[in-house]
C-alpha cells in the first residue's frame, strides 16, 4: 500500500503512543491472565454449542438475541445462582449487566464516575490494567498499602480522613479482596466490614473486582462486600475468563439500577458477543460447579512447580507467601534487583516477566518484585523458564548467587 | 436491596442521562440492523463452530488465541481474499484490525482522530449510530446533501472550500458508498474518484463505511475507495453483522499502520471475542460466497412485500426509491408528517419506525421521512405492521387519505 498521506497532523496530542507490532509470546511466558489449555471443558464447550445453536441459533439474526441491552437471559440466571451460592449476593437478572469481558466492565465504571482529575483509593499493588485506565483518564491512585489479609482499612481510615480535610471526596474504593492480584490474599469478613463502615462513613462506594474469586483452594470464601453491603454503594464485577476461558470475552457488573442505567447509556456497543454468552450459560448452568475443582486443583499443581522451581534456583533470593487461589505469584527479589531492568534481558532469553513497578502505586517498593503467572505454561515450561531467569538475573544482578547445585544448561 | 447510598453527586456533569429500562421488541419491529432469522446458516454455523473448537478449542486459553491483538488469523485471511474479490482491495492480515462489530470500529477511528470541537464531513442522512457518537464527542459534522448516486461531490468540494477560507481542516468525511445508510444508493465509480481527488487535494482521510455492501441484488458494485486510493488515507470498516448475524460482534477496520498502530493503543479490551471470530472464519472460508445470494434473495422479497404494502396501504403518500440492496427503505411522507410524533403512538399501536430526523443532520429536510427496516419482521408482519402503521398515520395527520380500499382491521 502506497503511503503517502500523513495522518499525524490529524492525531490529537492526547493520543497514546503507537503499539508497537506484535511479535508473538514468548517461549517462557510468565504474563497475562492466560489459562490453562488442558484445563478447557472442551467436550462440554462444544457441547453446549451445538446444543444452544440448535435450539436457539436463528436469534443470532436479533441483536443481543432480543434479550435486551443487559445480556442473555439464561446467563444472568445462571449468575443469580452462582453469586448467591458462592459469593452470597442476592439480585435478580435486572441487577445484571453482562459485559464484554470484566475490561468493558472497568471502562463502564470509569466512565460512569470519573472525570479527569478526580482521586480514587487504590490498592498499592493491584492490577496493571485498572492502574492503567486511571493514568489514561487522569485520575489520581491513592495507594493504599496491603498486608497479608489485602488493603488494610487502618490506611483506608486515615487516607479517607486526609483527603476528606483537604475537600477531596474519592470517587471510589477499588479493591480486588478475594485472591487479590498479584498478592493472592482473601481479605476477611471483618475487615470488609470494616470497609463497607467506612464506606458510608464517608459516602465513597466500593468498586468490589472478583475477577479470581473462582480459583480458591479450598473453595472457601467470605461473601462478597456486594454481599455484606448494607446501602447499596458497592459495585461489583467478575469475569468467566479466570474459571472457563480467558479468549471468551464474558464479564458481568452487579449493582443498582442507578448505576447500570447510566452505566447503560454509556455501552453503546449493540450487546456484547451472543455466541460467547448462549455458549457459556449452556454450559456454565450444569457444568460450572464440577468445572471448577478440576481446575483449581490442576493450578494448584502448577503453582507448586513454580514454587519449587523457585526455591531450586532462586533459594532465598526469592521470598513469596503461598497464595490461597489464583493464577499469580508476587516475588521479592533481593533489593538490588530492578526488575523494570530485568525484564527485556529476561524476555531476550525467552521469558516475559510482569516487572512489580507496572503492578503498583509505588515504585520503589515493588522495584525489587515481580509477578509471575503460572497457569498458561506447562510443568515442563516453568521449571525451564524459571531457571532461565535465574540465570539471567545472576547475569544481570549477581543474584541468586550461584548455590551447590550443578549449573543447568540452557 | 436497599438503596440508600445516593451516587447522584458522583456522577461527571457531562455523562448522558440514564437508559431507560428495556422493554421488549415492538410486535412489528422496523428499526435496528436485525437479520432475517430464517436465513442464518444455522447447519453451517453449527458445524463450523463443532469443527473449530474440537480442532483449535484449547486455544481459547489464551487471550486473543495467541495470534496478536489484529484478531484471529484465519478470520483475517478470510478477509483478505473477500476483500479482494469483493471490494478490489490488496491488503495482508497486518493491514486488517478485527474489531467487536464496526460499532468498536467506529470507535476506534473516532478515537485516533477526534477531539471536542473538531468537524467532519458526513452524509446528510446517515446511520444514527454514527452521528450520535459525533454528537456525544461534541465534534461538529457537516452535512452533505445525496442524490441517488450518494454523497454529492460537488457539495463535498464546495464543504472543503468554505471550511479552508475559515481556517477548518475536517478530520476525515464519513461516507457509506455502497449501499448507503438509509437511502440505499451505490456511489459511482467516478465519483469515488472525485472524492479521493477532494481528499488528496485537502489532506482530509476519507472514513468509508462499508458496512451494508455484501447485500446487493445484483451483487454488482465498484472497487470500494480505499481500493481505488493511491495515497493510503482511505479508512474502511466492515461488519459480518449484516451478511451472517448482529449478534455476533464481529467487524474489521481495513488501515494503514500509522492509523492501526493508534487504534491499537486504545483497544484495550484484551481482544474482541475468539470463539465469535473462530466460527465466522470456519463458517466463511468455504461457505460466504455461496450464502450470501440465498440471503440476498430472501432480502429482495421482504423489501417487496414492503413497497406493495405501502403502495396498498399508504398510496402516493409513501415516496421511495427501490434501493439497490440493503436491508432499510427511506420513505417520504407528506410534508404535514413529523415522524419524530409519529413515532410513539406508532409505537403504542405495535409498530416501531426510525424517524427521519434521528438519521439526518437536517432536521426539516427529514422530519416527514422515516427508516423502515425490512429483514427482521416475517413477510406477514410486514404487511400487517403497514397497515397498522398507516391506520396512526392517518389518525395522527390525516394522512393517507382513506382509500378505495375496505378499511382494514387490526
Amino acid at each position: 500500500m502506497s503511503q503517502t498521506f500523513d495522518f499525524g497532523p490529524l492525531f490529537p496530542s492526547t493520543l497514546p503512543p503507537a503499539a508497537a507490532r506484535w511479535s508473538g509470546l514468548a517461549k517462557y511466558n510468565f504474563t497475562g491472565g492466560n489459562n490453562d489449555g488442558d484445563a478447557i471443558p472442551l467436550d462440554g464447550l462444544v457441547a453446549a454449542a451445538n446444543d444452544v445453536m440448535r435450539r436457539e441459533g436463528r436469534s443470532l439474526a436479533t441483536y443481543g438475541l432480543a434479550h435486551g441491552p443487559q445480556g442473555y437471559r439464561p446467563l444472568r440466571e445462571f449468575l443469580i445462582v452462582k453469586l448467591k451460592r458462592d459469593a452470597g449476593i442476592a439480585c435478580t437478572a435486572d441487577d445484571i449487566l453482562v459485559t464484554s469481558g470484566s475490561l468493558q466492565a472497568l471502562d463502564l465504571v470509569n466512565g460512569v464516575l470519573l472525570a479527569r482529575g478526580d482521586t480514587v483509593l487504590f490498592e498499592q499493588e493491584s492490577y496493571e490494567g485498572s492502574l492503567n485506565r486511571l493514568k489514561r483518564l487522569g485520575v489520581n491512585a491513592v495507594g493504599i498499602p496491603l498486608d497479608r489479609d489485602g488493603m488494610r482499612t487502618d490506611a483506608v481510615a486515615a487516607a479517607l480522613a486526609g483527603l476528606k480535610s483537604r475537600g477531596i471526596r474519592p470517587k471510589y474504593i477499588y479493591t480486588i479482596p478475594t485472591v487479590q492480584n498479584p498478592t493472592g490474599t482473601i481479605m476477611p469478613q471483618a475487615r470488609r466490614a470494616e470497609l463497607l463502615r467506612l464506606s458510608a462513613e464517608y459516602g465513597v462506594p466500593i468498586f468490589e473486582d472478583d475477577c479470581y474469586a473462582d480459583l480458591i483452594w479450598n473453595h472457601e470464601r467470605p461473601p462478597a462486600i456486594h454481599a455484606m453491603s448494607q446501602h447499596g454503594g458497592v459495585i461489583h464485577i467478575g469475569s468467566f475468563s479466570k474459571s472457563i476461558a480467558p479468549a471468551l470475552r464474558v464479564g458481568y457488573i452487579v449493582a443498582s439500577w442507578d448505576v447500570l442505567s447510566r452505566m447503560l447509556a454509556l455501552k453503546t456497543d449493540a450487546g456484547s458477543g451472543a455466541l460467547e454468552q448462549m455458549v457459556l450459560a449452556e454450559y456454565c448452568t450444569p457444568h460450572f460447579s464440577e468445572h471448577v475443582p478440576g481446575l483449581t486443583a490442576a493450578l494448584r499443581r502448577k503453582l507448586e512447580t513454580l514454587m519449587e522451581s523457585l526455591n531450586e534456583n532462586f533459594g532465598t533470593a526469592a521470598e513469596f507467601d503461598d497464595p490461597r487461589g489464583g493464577i499469580f505469584l508476587w516475588v521479592k527479589l533481593p533489593d538490588n534487583v530492578d526488575t523494570m531492568k530485568l525484564y527485556q534481558p529476561a524476555l531476550d532469553a525467552g521469558v516475559a516477566i510482569n516487572p512489580g513497578p507496572q503492578w503498583s502505586t509505588d515504585p520503589a517498593y515493588s522495584k525489587c518484585r515481580m509477578r509471575l503467572c503460572f497457569a498458561s505454561p506447562s510443568h515442563e515450561e516453568i521449571r525451564e523458564g524459571i531457571a532461565v531467569l535465574a540465570d539471567v538475573c545472576r547475569r544481570e544482578f549477581g543474584v541468586p548467587a550461584r548455590s551447590g547445585n550443578v549449573e543447568r544448561g540452557r
